[in-house]
């Protein structure tokens, strides 16, 4: 029988879910924010790839399964209140974002009035997907 | 009149909230994970120090009001969903967490299947607060 202890510590909200951070483990970088449900986080640190719960489309979500960019988890943390994720990868490819930049955030504030794209795209989206 | 075209370009769930990370601006440690309601992110850009919606006291949480621990705030970025901000801080104190942690993910999965805190306590929380 698998040990599910380690499940039950997490503080899951009333939808059954919690909030995921990756940054990149060499880095430090932040590359997403994602959400994961008990299966979710189970087969994330089973398979040792990341693996979330799409809310839109409502399924789990092997991520890089189109793409190939997929996250090889280093690292599994969890916060002081227990409901919240940070996993520590390594990213395939170094591409975590789905517009082919390296991280999701690549949109900056500036003059605190005006947001800008500050990186690159280090891949078009159509090359990646297609 | 202030500008808030900006604020219009977050993503807001249906509670009016988007999830925040607080990240430090040097070391790139994610420090904490918390929620801003327009209000919250407007004071934020406005007085440069990181203000939180509290969705368990329901009010404005200026970060440090008590502590001392406030954030210092580089660098707004959003995500490519316009659903998630992200703060790269310069943290007051070192100490982000209440716990008197650097950071709120001390808690790290051991061998697939047991939490374990693995930082420090810098300062006694009695200490902080009182």
């Amino acid at each position: 029988m698998t040990e599910t202890r380690w499940l039950n510590e997490v503080t899951w909200d009333d939808q059954g879910l919690v909030p995921v951070i990756a940054q990149d483990a060499e880095t430090g970088d932040v590359l997403m924010f994602a959400w994961m449900n008990r299966e979710a986080l189970s087969r994330t640190v089973e398979s040792g790839e990341a693996v979330y719960w799409s809310r839109s489309r409502r399924k789990l979500w092997h991520k890089g399964e189109e793409s190939g960019h997929v996250q090889k988890v280093r690292e599994v943390r969890l916060d002081c209140d227990g409901d919240v994720v940070l996993l520590r990868i390594e990213q395939a490819g170094g591409i975590a974002c789905h517009t082919g930049r390296r991280s999701c955030f690549f949109t900056r504030l500036h003059d605190g009035n005006q947001w800008q794209e500050v990186d690159p795209v280090l891949k078009d989206p159509k090359d990646i997907y297609s």
